[in-house]
């Protein structure tokens, strides 16, 4: 690791940025992206180009959790030096059903950040559940 | 983007490694990773972590394909500063089935690299298919 303060810098950022997905706060989501942001996220398209079709996502997406939200960092790692870094983590993700049970599964994360003059800004993501090759289905039962 | 020709060398090398998995060149394919490797696939496991356990992964995911094989990158981009490097891209996969005919698919991919004394190497991949909500399948047939 060749510059421990910025990769400490990507990991609170990180760790904010999934507490403001808890809190379901759209502001202090979109705050953690640049806006040429590229996302591949793990549902429904293959990419979204742009803070704005982000946006949306993210607004669709919120919108279909009610209650509480599991949305937590494991096993992160972080590279960064000069004005470029990437993180990975797996994500577990999840939520309490209507009968009040927690239901959660692992999702992967990696992401690209950029040093810019209002600090470090993901210009990338990539979430994911990998998928069973018989049945095409995601594996959502996965463990680390 | 701050380093040309740094980018440049990365672009050199993801070109290198499609035509070693086109190739079917395991050694080939290999020398492109760190041994501390972490790789998040599309297919069967949440992660992949180092050299062996990964190499094992595409023996496997070689012995499956018979005739030629797709792979091209599309829409990439390389950000690297100093040490640290990432790249994420749209990956066309595919091949020719029994009767001749040419199936493909569309995967995103991201990686993450470090130079070392050998030159810049991943330590960090993630290949993917979004799926879809209602059906939890992969979704396959999705164009950029």
């Amino acid at each position: 690791m060749s510059n421990g303060a910025d990769e400490k810098q990507i990991q609170t950022l990180i760790e904010r940025w999934c507490a403001a997905v808890r809190d379901k706060d759209i502001e202090a989501i979109m705050a953690y992206y640049a806006p040429d942001i590229v996302a591949f996220d793990a549902i429904i398209a293959l990419q979204f180009r742009g803070a704005e079709a982000y946006r949306k996502h993210w607004e669709f997406c919120l919108g279909m959790c009610e209650g509480a939200m599991l949305f937590e960092t494991h096993q992160l790692v972080v590279h960064a030096d000069g004005a470029v870094a990437f993180a990975h983590w797996l994500n577990k993700c999840g939520g309490t059903d209507d009968k009040g049970e927690v239901k959660s599964s692992w999702m992967r994360a990696s992401a690209g950040y950029r040093k810019t003059a209002d600090g470090w800004k993901a210009v990338h993501e990539h979430f994911s559940a990998p998928f069973d090759m018989a049945s095409g289905k995601a594996l959502f039962e996965l463990q680390p």
